[in-house]
């Protein structure tokens, strides 16, 4: 897939088949993850990778979303590493950064994902039934998957005249 | 350039040759942006397009990169509009998402590209000289412009076993 071509046709995907995404593909989304800039080059990031029916099925009751996290083959948690952090706002760019080629790399590989973010309501709930230390904070969950069902529309976007404040 | 071969040979790229961004070029960097996923699809990022000599060297007295900011060919001043915002982390992890997008939309041109961060220590400076409204916030400014060397060496990245805190 052509790179404008996947930034373009991106979609946030919902519905999985039952089907398991590779660890190579697992590994090359991280390693998407992984490359995104970030100020100072820190690399704020970090990953849980989620494959467990039974920790998928106790996540899910920390969302709205609970068909989503249960359904998805996997599910990677993304987290700041409070220690590493220079900067909030651009600490916090930058796991967007990092969560975007994620979900790309997703999209290169033929799987759908969708980026959840209304967990981050349970972030303390997700970060201990997780294990992880308390110095990591929760930024997003990642639903992956084989997506079962063609590409839906894009969700609206406004046009650029709304975006482009004035060109100099 | 195939997607996953996009972002992993995205550079940084500060150098770049005396010959204008395309306007078509400059289209599909904003549409990549304007793709980009948010919180509630709310589409916080606004962006000020900057081709002025004028107002480049006046923006680069506002930051260390001087040299880069005034010898882009091209800026885009990226703003978050602070009456959509819903939640600041993920609004801003939303504006590091769009980056991110024009980043790689610019790779998949031949262009080069760097994200500016240093110069929010300048915001309402930098807000003041594009003359945007104060609801405005300045999240980053953006160098573009068709790269004056080979790509460099990637920034030193963490291994994955140093990123990867568990699978579960």
């Amino acid at each position: 897939m052509e790179l404008l071509e996947g930034i373009f046709s991106r979609r946030s995907v919902r519905s999985y088949r039952d089907e398991p995404v590779s660890a190579g593909d697992l590994h090359q989304i991280l390693v998407a993850g992984s490359r995104a800039p970030s100020g100072l080059n820190n690399q704020p990031w970090r990953f849980v990778v989620i494959r467990s029916r039974e920790v998928k099925d106790d996540l899910a009751e920390l969302t709205r979303y609970r068909r989503i996290v249960s359904s998805a083959p996997l599910l990677i948690a993304v987290f700041i590493d409070r220690q590493a952090i220079y900067n909030e706002v651009k600490d916090h760019q930058g796991i967007g950064a990092c969560i975007q080629n994620m979900l790309l790399a997703a999209h290169g590989l033929g799987l759908g994902a969708v980026w959840l973010g209304e967990i981050l309501k349970s972030a303390d709930e997700v970060r201990a039934r997780l294990g992880v230390a308390d110095v990591m904070e929760l930024m997003a969950v990642l639903a992956i998957g084989h997506p079962a069902g063609p590409a839906g529309e894009l969700t609206g976007r406004k046009p650029l005249d709304q975006l482009l404040l004035k060109e100099l």
